[in-house]
């Protein structure tokens, strides 16, 4: 398939006409072939009048057609074969086996949400029959579905060009659950933009659905995506992204006529206590481990652990000098754009110039452009404590040991910290008691509590959650990967004493979808 | 039981010294004693560390003690007997017989929320089994619970004394999620909240749970309720009152370090489509009875009809005749105060001074105070649409017809409405048609659609749905009524290869609370 830097339209390519841009090897600093041309105010608005005219259809197609969807795009991604691999790397600098494990996973998501839209639940259909002769008065038939808020902004992110972007989790989720899509792509990686695009695209032509359930914009700056955020057509968005990014999103939202929901996900530090136990007994093999999952893709990960809690005794040392160890013998590896790579080591110089922090190993400097170093900090708890800076996030692969007192300090220090998305406990069985002191603030600040992994490696599943409270996210109530995605794009509507023809098939006499729902309160599938 | 005028911090009583108000019974104007002393700082500051002192406890409560709670408060409302429906109507002016419905709706809304949490589904439990032979990569044990967001600031509002006041719905959803409760009580029936809260504050006691889960504080302005929405140990709010309002609440949450959810229920106008065939066939019966539900309660519910569209035909006549009689012979009724009698009078005078909406009928002018004379207002549709002013709510028993050429005119203002709580259509057997062209502009504009009834009248149910796209509510996925309205409190927390003694109870293998659960995707109560 030839790259062509044009934006799609519904069915259409567009080439914009508001400027250009190119995507840059970070490892080379070169500039990949072809121009891509950015769109400005009139893309926007085609984008969203087709979405907005594609959105009654859409949504009322049945399960079937739309899970088909689903999986034509995935298979149709998988159809582009190695030139999707191979330009995916030239645009992000991560290693060719980690980009397909990403295509897998992305194709994996694609298909578990065909089989959410089948199964049905999504719909949460309940009824609760007529009471014709309830005193004082009789209740009315009420039946209740989910339906699709409408057209959603999916931005995509530049540290997963697949699963977080043009086909990833809040596109599938967004279709899945009856919404059009108009997706702003990440500058960083346009051409695998523009492939993954062409074959969603493909897919929507070939199932026969309206073309404007799906568009693709192109713009090297932010003005296309507040554009789109502000559209009146658009009616939810999915970010994934920076603290600043999604911040700013969440007040194009606010200042709408008409606001809408914004599920930005923005930043965490995704703190690892290390408890006593667990320290003495298993300190080096956690040290190289938790480097393994740091170091991992550059650190780019959301889920990257920022933050190490342990206590001085026994282990410590075992594990500073292993995890040292890892950092200091472990190559460089490229950062996603030079923009990344910039803020990364502005973020660890804040750190290094910092009186009260120890730089514990730096990593190996290798060749090519944007190598980010890893490196692990050490300070103590008084100053962690007393300096806001030493909580935010450093994207990229620097953590922060901090030596805790006692298990009490440990929590008070996790009562500091802001909202997460993972925590992670290492322990040992011995530390039971320790986790039970800390487990309680836990589940207040983070959406997803580990033991003994490590948190890279966001399985797509049912239980799973990639949310969190603020400023992890900017709703805790909902999450961005797993099934229950599906959420933040639907609302309740209640049918009162509709006759049968008009009632939506969900919610229908004799459960023609054969769904699980809820009858007078108790769940049944009849 | 005599009312003190003191607010109720946890198990204590305390007198405000930010100033003092009384309530006024609208019906004669006349102060009623004794004076409320108005809370500030001190007393946000006091309810807040308690309620969240307690969060951790309370939230950890099995569901058995949670329930039982919930129907304690809600025996001990029944048992402050007639007292409380005495001073509900000196302080609100509205019927005896409205009041004993309400308080039975409060006290069934609470038992309701008491099955809900003993049948334990809004856990909405979710495990992933491992899968330690899975290729490339293992799958580690996931498991999905909800947990309460944590402290709740909920206003009492001003129309329903009971049930969408100190233990109404708000309450009664956060309670049952596990979340603390701040009331800020409606100012305009303080001596009503103080008796319920008070049943409340004595539940608490008896049940033996924390004292900081309840607390009522009295202000007359807005300054305590911003205070107390910006308090950080505040998590989430529940409002029902005006757009004004609402609007305030929500930008006071997104300017705080940490925005939170609000959910506020705020503007509807409730249109109603009357279809040509009904019209035609029940012209006269409708007019009667939407009269009824225009002038119920002096038309102060959030889903007054305020709007009904018909095309000129067969029946129209008879409609308007039988509407405009039942408007004329009809009594004034008491407002709820003097504040929204002003402006629902300002909103009659604004319509009554158009050119182009004539005055069709008139009610009658009633002894006593605040006295609100119902109005029926028409106009044609190009009038309405071209001038935005008609599309405000006036909150009162003022309804405006809109004549419409066609269904296709309808359904074009239907499309220029802004969002709605509800959208009703009279219809015959023979206008099925004509609905199924409306329908999907209905369910994107409104929570609850209704068929030949009216939209007064929300029933407590699992099907309800009691909100709807921005401006009736501040976010359209949830609702205030009906028990899905406990959604708004609760986010999601996964537990990632968690030991057996870590998990929590709903979670744990052998489903010690007999949950239905979803099992790798599927439901099972096992």
């Amino acid at each position: 398939m030839t790259i062509t830097g044009e934006m799609l339209i519904g069915s259409a390519r567009v080439r914009g006409k508001e400027g250009m841009f190119r995507a840059i090897d970070p490892s080379s600093g070169k500039e990949l072939e072809p121009a891509f041309g950015e769109g400005g105010p009139a893309e926007v608005d085609q984008a969203c009048a087709l979405a907005w005219a594609a959105f009654d259809a859409f949504r009322e197609t049945g399960f079937e057609p739309r899970a088909r969807l689903l999986e034509e795009i995935a298979q149709r991604i998988l159809d582009i074969g190695d030139e999707l691999i191979e330009r995916a790397t030239s645009e992000t600098g991560l290693p060719r086996g980690r980009v397909e494990g990403e295509r897998a996973r992305t194709v994996g998501q694609l298909r578990l949400f065909a089989e959410v839209v089948r199964e049905g639940s999504w719909v949460e259909a309940r009824i609760d029959p007529a009471l014709p002769d309830r005193t004082p008065l009789p209740r009315p038939d009420l039946r209740l579905r989910m339906v699709p808020l409408g057209p959603v902004a999916v931005f995509g992110a530049s540290n997963f060009p697949l699963a977080f972007s043009v086909a990833g989790g809040d596109t599938a989720s967004a279709l899945a659950a009856g919404c059009p899509v108009v997706v702003k792509a990440h500058p960083a990686h346009p051409g695998t933009s523009e492939l993954v695009g062409r074959a969603v695209q493909a897919a929507v032509a070939d199932c026969g659905l309206p073309e404007g359930i799906f568009s693709l914009l192109f713009g090297a700056g932010i003005e296309i995506g507040g554009r789109l955020v502000a559209d009146p057509r658009i009616k939810a968005v999915g970010f994934t992204g920076s603290r600043r990014g999604g911040l700013a999103l969440m007040e194009i939202s606010a200042r709408r006529p008409e606001p809408i929901p914004v599920f930005a996900e923005m930043s965490s530090i995704n703190p690892v206590f290390i408890l006593p136990a667990a320290l003495a007994s298993r300190g080096q093999e956690i040290g190289k481990d938790l480097v393994g999952s740091l170091t991992m893709g550059a650190g780019q990960f959301c889920t990257n652990p920022g933050l190490l809690l342990a206590q001085p005794g026994q282990g410590l040392d075992g594990f500073v000098s292993a995890a040292s160890g890892a950092i200091t013998s472990g190559p460089s590896a490229t950062m996603l754009t030079s923009g990344i790579f910039a803020a990364y080591q502005a973020g660890v110089d804040r750190l290094e110039r910092h009186p009260k922090v120890e730089a514990l190993a730096r990593g190996q400097i290798g060749a090519g452009g944007n190598q980010g170093r890893s490196v692990l900090f050490a300070t103590d708890a008084e100053t962690f404590r007393s300096d806001p800076v030493l909580k935010e996030e450093v994207f990229g692969a620097s953590s922060l040991l901090v030596r805790c007192r006692d298990i009490h300090d440990m929590r008070s220090l996790a009562e500091e910290l802001e909202g997460q998305l993972t925590i992670t406990l290492q322990m040992d069985p011995e530390d039971l008691d320790s986790a039970r002191i800390l487990l309680p603030t836990l589940e207040r600040k983070a959406g997803r509590i580990l033991v003994n992994g490590f948190p890279t490696g966001v399985e797509v599943a049912h239980a799973m959650v990639h949310g969190g409270p603020f400023p992890a996210t900017s709703d805790s109530r909902m999450t961005s990967v797993g099934t229950l995605a599906i959420r933040r794009f639907l609302r309740p509507v209640c049918y009162q004493s509709f006759p049968g023809p008009l009632l939506p098939e969900p919610v229908r006499d004799g459960n023609p979808l054969h769904l699980w729902r809820r009858i007078d309160g108790k769940l049944a599938r009849e």
